[in-house]
């Protein structure tokens, strides 16, 4: 990979929209953006601008006109890569923006690869490592807190703690590596006290941003329920009933299909993906096994089972029920389970005083009488799945831990600390700790991006998109 | 309609992107902007910022941090409205698109209407309404030709040509109009020779335009080729092998599907809409004769039918193709018919000689012999579709209408110049004759938009996307 081309991409969604914007990035990216761009009021040079101005005016291939467009210039520290950018805000035809990107490309650019500006962002000392990945995760951010953690990752809260300990504890590395210089005279430069404060304080930061990992995990991707259920007994009136108002926005804005977010709700700022399963009743029938056995692995996939049925069709038969949730609660005695008789609306009190008795024995469950239809216990579910998910941390702005790869050095990290901590309290000798002290830092590095080499960047990278 | 409020819209593609533009226009743009922008430099306020610059920054709700964003001012009136604009380009998550607008809307904005951006450009006198149309037709366009159109259009070419005749025009109507606030003086303030030669230019200006229409809407629409053959006779093969470099360059595009030009071609700048048909052949099975009654219903849409065939099964049963093509010719005596033998690299020398010998006893067709597999004869079949559009004026550079809308006011127009040529041979009476000027110069004005009204506007800017 060669990052002395010039670069170009189309950096808005593809496809037709009033407006599009192409990027370009590198040391030719003026010259080369001036070269086809005529200005409307006067002979105007690109290169004569200032940073941070706009410019109307024409793309041109030699005589032919390509739109009418409005040109950004970003001069060299002062832009998102930190080389010299250029956008053009073309119209929105997918033909044009092909068009001008086909001359970009003519007149010497290269098309960017994905990620492209933020890695020559992240190369030329713009953001670090962590930063950088955070931008893609705010792009792909779809609710309120994968976009909140999104947000603070990529100001660099995480990444600025983390760059803290380490210079800390580099400090430390150096003063313990002397000692080796000296290792006849037997002299102490790092104090071990001041040492061991510093190995706790990271210990304890590491623990906390470990453990932040359990929720992050879940608001990057989602909580999987899977909903057990018979057709018919309403689940897609549950999850109308559960989506409300959210869906209406989100429908509100044009252009966000619906298709994307089918079966996938967000409470509070947490997704939820519904997994959709037959019921599991007892059969003989070979195709019906069949279909249980789908049911078991969806449920497999699952962190909550949600076991919706009719509770007209309870008040007739409970024991088939009972056995159904009794097989279930066997096959996944960890998977919380939560029980949800629907349509209570159609069953007499003393109907809903015998199915609670039922529900009561059942141990180890939790139970919410629903009407789908008429919203009853719809705020009790939201509430039951959302305490499924430790949010304390999200609501008090804690740094949170999504991406697995920070969480993997994180846990590297950690072990070479308390192996280090271990050092200390057994008195090892430094020229062992020095190489703990080491391999951790190895380890905080790769999180800022202070340590990475090709593959490491190919692979963040690789997963970002074009024109970013 | 209030022009009034401060509209906002995403003026970027629906969807996810690295980046997407906001656009705020209105008199309160800047205000409204700056109440939720904050500098990342220093205490700056976007309404002391000169225009066409950009400032980096953050948008917040309160306390919140929305996204990091770049905003751009644009003052009136040197904006694409004319009014105060204000472009927020943010990073591209539908999320973080929603969370902005949502906020701007809360602080005073209003959702803007399709194409209102757009209208009030032309409502502020920035363009006319001929060139706002072009503005929707160069979005939409996708294909060389028609952005060719929609850029000359956009650019004036062709508005400029009929608002320069109406003025002409106009000045003649008021001396003459004059002439009847001195009727019985029997004076001519109107040179009737000066008058003579202009009608006779504005007629030959409309005549041209009106003819230019025919081209124009199969550049806009694309020509609807009928493909004749029953299955397996290679028609898929035969598309790509028409379609060869020109949609590789379309895909090579991120983003760009393939599902929208399926079965779309574009030769030449041309746009090519292949109709996929069953074979024709004489049966007496009911379902078969509904088949069959549906290709005739698709060549009926047709303006051009392409009868593909085998050649190996031809060379063994000539008789029953020559029905099939008679019955075409029969039903469509007026319908161009190209006759395309496809895998004729199996058949042997002395099969084509007596392909040829029979196709050339067929009258008023042409025939090309083809090999999709093996590029024989696609470049014919190319040129050969292409000879059915006169594309003299588009490689001319000639204003080419492809608007109904244009078209109806200029039959209208042309219509109505008639009358006042004739009046002019038959010496009417000025006044008669003013009418009918009127009538013309009424419709002239339709098309600049010197004559709108609310109805009018309204159909036309429905038809554009939001955020234009």
């Amino acid at each position: 990979m060669n990052y002395s081309d010039t670069i170009v991409a189309l950096a808005t969604a593809s496809g037709a929209g009033a407006v599009a914007i192409i990027r370009i990035s590198g040391s030719d990216a003026t010259t080369i953006a001036d070269g086809v761009f005529r200005s409307v009021t006067k002979n105007k040079s690109l290169l004569k601008q200032n940073s941070h101005t706009l410019h109307l005016g024409h793309i041109v291939d030699e005589k032919r006109i390509i739109d009418e467009v409005l040109v950004s210039i970003f001069k060299n520290p002062k832009s998102y890569t930190g080389e010299d950018v250029v956008e053009i805000q073309c119209h929105g035809s997918i033909y044009i923006q092909q068009e001008i990107i086909q001359l970009l490309l003519r007149k010497g650019c290269r098309m960017a690869d994905a990620g492209e500006f933020t890695l020559r962002a992240f190369l030329n000392g713009k953001l670090d490592l962590s930063q950088a990945e955070a931008v893609a995760d705010l792009i792909s951010s779809d609710n309120e807190a994968s976009h909140q953690i999104a947000m603070q990752q990529m100001r660099g809260g995480f990444s600025s703690e983390i760059a803290k300990l380490r210079e800390e504890l580099l400090n430390f590395a150096s003063l313990i590596e002397l000692e080796l210089d000296f290792a006849e005279e037997d002299v102490e430069f790092a104090d071990r006290t001041q040492f061991r404060d510093l190995i706790e304080r990271i210990t304890f930061v590491l623990k906390r941003l470990i453990d932040s990992f359990a929720v992050g995990n879940v608001i990057k991707n989602g909580i999987p329920v899977a909903i057990v259920g018979e057709p018919n007994v309403g689940k897609s009136t549950l999850l109308n009933a559960l989506l409300n108002e959210e869906r209406a926005i989100v429908s509100d804005i044009a252009g966000t299909t619906r298709d994307t977010i089918e079966d996938e709700l967000i409470i509070e700022g947490i997704g939820f993906r519904f997994i959709d399963t037959a019921g599991i009743r007892d059969t003989k029938d070979v195709v019906e096994g069949i279909g249980i056995k789908k049911t078991f692995e969806k449920i497999e996939q699952a962190q909550v089972v949600l076991y919706l049925f009719d509770a007209v069709q309870f008040v007739d038969n409970p024991e088939a029920f009972i056995v159904e949730i009794e097989k279930i609660k066997n096959k996944y005695p960890l998977k919380p389970l939560l029980i949800v008789p629907n349509k209570i609306d159609k069953i007499s009190d003393e109907g809903v005083s015998n199915l609670k008795s039922v529900l009561d024995t059942i141990k180890n469950s939790k139970y919410i009488l629903l009407s789908a239809k008429q919203s009853i216990g719809v705020d009790d579910l939201k509430n039951q799945l959302l305490s499924f998910v430790n949010t304390g941390a999200l609501r008090n702005n804690e740094t949170i831990v999504t991406n697995t790869r920070h969480y993997d050095a994180l846990l590297k990290a950690f072990e070479n600390i308390k192996k280090v901590q271990y050092g200390l309290v057994s008195n090892l000798s430094s020229d062992l700790m020095a190489i703990d002290i080491r391999e951790a830092l190895y380890h905080f590095g790769l999180i800022t991006g202070q340590v990475s080499n090709d593959e490491l960047l190919g692979n963040i990278f690789a997963n970002f998109c074009i024109g970013k």
